[in-house]
């Protein structure tokens, strides 16, 4: 979930200047006109240490007017509030119609701070997020805008960052744990804070996940998603309630090292001779096959999820593992435009019938996450139905690994030149000829748009229990080997540990033993 | 909860006879119409056991054209159902758009079962109701409409019911636990069922709790309840979401025992002499004043709502714990039109800001409660927004309790007659004429609408942890002691138990020790 805000993004001092300006007059029009529409704003401030909230806060407050805007940090508990059921102090917090109010850590603090601190477990946690998801629902229902952010770094920044914070103030630096520990408090941060962000990460009110490493690229970042939702929530008609305007996604800052995205991360220059490879694939092939059917024997369903760019080569890896494995283990579902039956039920529905039994695996070459790639794309799905995608489908996919499934997502990928090859390739090549239609060339104009869903997919959609693996997909041997090992790798560490109990109806809330961290990861990188 | 499940409603044959035709006319039209409307449609029946589910389901394929309607039991797991995720065997059986399927307990069966056998605790119980939460939001956002009912009676009628069952089924009846078992049974298992049903008791897709002693009272209530359901469904422009049609609420069965409330059943006679109501007033007074010092000492704070229909000696009764307790430990909130700071706010606000410090006392004159009562009868609150307002209230409540406020409600009812005899009394008497409005007048008209609101309220706002305290409030003297009785016996088992830890911020998900069961209830009768 947080590799997004570690690919070094950063604003020129030039540019940021430019930007600002622009920025500050709309952000002071969009204040006016929600002070006059009677909108409440509450923006949350979070984010792991040192990531600088401080001087977000001070730089909003440099940016806005100040009459309209006020500021709470709730870490000095007064015995006012301590005496008062905890939620008092947020109450009293709350902006009146047409007010706003910055809120340090909000009502997501304590939580947090609890479970990193091993004060309370995940059930406990997970219990108050849920009465902060229903109070969050509340304020919206009744007309509040709630904007929240998340300001997140690399391990390395982290430290860096401290260090100099620690120039002013010796005693904090002595604080910190020695190297390795700090890694582990880091990781276990982590771990805790996604749990929150993507339970608390409806379409109503989002996270808004952002790179801190720079703090021009972090601020110029701030201001104009939050511009972005004052005008989206000014354009909306009443009360949000479950609508979101249709004025898509922010306007991020401008600048070369500013639109750096994950993808744009990806060597696609990694390549596989033809004799290693061939070797290679053959190896995994028969490791895979093996561990098919050692994963029927164990009862452990796999489920495969293929994505990718047009020519990506989806088809390609795909028949890679069906060829490996036996015909009675798997059942590969290419997904299409829905049948009149699975149009008449929930868009969900269609992929919750091809659910292997246990045992078995099912491979999806495209699935449910067309919803927030084509069809917001092309717009068949509306702005409020993509935007509360990625957390049905989080829980989708949680439903699924909790009950012992073992599920892998791959999102290939090819450049735009590379695409262009492989499409004309396509035209040229008679047998190839019906893979490519007029569709793809028209989706290849959106390529910018897709770009942005995909990079929201992956930000949105990668958790521990269910990491996307980005494949580097221009050479296809090098992609089709990555992909292999990937699930050879998932499937060993899934199919080591103890058997879990046998899928179907678990007694509520009992979880199985969950898969390993790093079997379902993979992640970027070799 | 389940008060208003143990009245002894029921219809007569003929009663039932002549709405039956009607509402089998009806019923088959909304169908039809649904069907052309592509609204897929989900009733769920649940409830005790030998409430007679498996004949009200029998019932609605008697009344419903069966061509579009679908049945589905989830007792009999198969193994292609045991051999996935626990959800797949109810996506299987989901509706598709203008299709109807009638699902015996559904979602809601094993999790009520696992916690009735301790399979699980509150916390598993809880984080698979907010699943299930999520769940019908999803389908509910997609369009389909869910009808919830939950059969209950009395625990006299469920052995009456089950003896008379066992007359088939000897087995059965043998299997019966012993008397003094089942009712221990009997008052865990609506334990459980109140708190799923409180949990997922939501504007969106609410409970219809159903009184199942009479066959004929239970089969026509389902039958008006779905058609009201169904019609609202069709009234309301598009996908349900967060919107409710304002068509009002279901027309219940006619007849003289079909429209018995708990209203009805409170004995109005009730009444106590001067003399021994001096003297008991005088001792209640002073153990109320003990019990706030001792309250105090103990840093736990309570509050007290008092509610009632116009003239109903709220004001009386509340002047009859203030001038007993020492001024400094309490404070009275005449609660009525909001202020331009409150108006500007959720509604819960302005009560928010009065919960008192640790050790203290707030009584609220009127409510929040007004939400679901003068604001939905006049029209101030949207259907949608009193018809939610349950939910928020129950959680607001909640939070209260749980962090250890000592809540308790009162209900102040008096007959019509008598409500006349005070209007008429406060006209005559000059010093009491300032409370005499023309408001009060036109309230009087709309009695009816107040009834079926007042109702509701307790219906879904009399839990576990919040009940109402029904008043019957004819006789002055029987009401004031009645109230200050209640109040002292919560306060003394409240404060006898262990000291729970301060007021104030709680780690995630801990909860302090609840009062005893018997501490916030009452209830009706003395």
């Amino acid at each position: 979930m947080f590799e997004a805000t570690k690919v070094g993004r950063s604003v020129s001092k030039q540019d940021f200047k430019e930007q600002q300006a622009q920025l500050r007059t709309d952000l002071l029009a969009a204040q006016r006109e929600l002070k006059a529409a009677q909108v409440p704003v509450v923006v949350l401030i979070s984010g792991i240490e040192a990531a600088g909230k401080g001087e977000v806060v001070n730089r909003l407050n440099e940016w806005l007017d100040t009459r309209g805007v006020q500021t709470f940090a709730f870490w000095d508990e007064s015995d006012e509030e301590r005496e008062r059921p905890r939620y008092w102090r947020f109450w009293r917090a709350l902006p009146g119609r047409g007010e706003m109010a910055i809120l340090f850590g909000g009502w997501y603090q304590t939580p947090i701070e609890h479970r990193f601190r091993d004060h309370c477990g995940d059930a406990e946690l997970d219990a108050e997020l849920n009465r902060i998801v229903d109070f969050e629902r509340m304020l919206i229902q009744d007309g509040t805008l709630i904007v929240k952010f998340w300001f997140h770094m690399s391990e390395s920044d982290q430290k860096a960052r401290l260090k100099e914070l620690s120039r002013d103030d010796k005693s904090r630096w002595k604080m910190l744990p020695d190297k390795s520990k700090f890694s582990e408090q880091y990781a276990a941060f982590e771990e805790v804070a996604e749990r929150v962000i993507m339970h608390t990460d409806r379409g109503v009110s989002p996270w808004y996940l952002i790179e801190a490493g720079n703090r021009r690229y972090r601020d110029l970042t701030v201001g104009k998603t939050l511009l972005h939702a004052m005008r989206s929530r000014l354009a909306a008609a009443g009360p949000a309630d479950e609508q979101v305007s249709g004025i898509g996604s922010p306007e991020l800052p401008v600048g070369e090292q500013a639109r750096i995205t994950l993808l744009d991360q990806l060597d696609l220059s990694l390549a596989l001779e033809r004799d290693p490879y061939k070797a290679e694939l053959k190896r995994l092939q028969n490791e895979i096959n093996e561990l098919a059917w050692r994963a029927y024997s164990q009862k452990r369903s796999t489920v495969l999820v293929f994505e990718g760019v047009d020519a990506g080569g989806k088809g390609g890896a795909i028949r890679r593992i069906t060829n490996a494995i036996d015909a009675r283990l798997y059942r590969a579902i290419p997904v299409a435009a829905p049948s009149d039956e699975e149009k008449a039920h929930h868009y969900l529905w269609r992929f919750w019938r091809q659910i292997p039994r246990a045992g078995h695996i099912t491979l999806y070459d495209r699935s449910w996450y067309g919803r927030v790639l084509v069809e917001r794309v092309e717009g068949f799905a509306t702005d409020a139905e993509w935007r509360r995608a990625y957390s049905e489908i989080n829980r989708f996919e949680e439903q699924l690994v909790d009950s012992g499934v073992i599920l892998l997502k791959f999102w290939l990928h090819i450049s735009q030149d590379e695409q262009l090859k492989r499409f004309k390739d396509r035209e040229n090549v008679p047998y190839k000829r019906y893979k490519i239609t007029d569709e793809d060339w028209r989706n290849r104009e959106k390529w910018p748009q897709y770009k942005e869903a995909i990079n929201e997919m992956v930000v949105r959609t990668s958790t521990r229990h269910a990491a996307w693996t980005l494949v580097e997909g221009n050479d296809k041997p090098y992609a089709r080997v990555k992909v292999l090992r990937t699930i050879c790798a998932a499937l060993t560490e899934a199919l080591e540990g103890e058997q879990p109990p046998p899928a179907g109806y678990l007694p509520c809330g009992e979880r199985r033993p969950q898969p390993a961290e790093g079997a379902t990861a993979g992640k970027k990188g070799k």
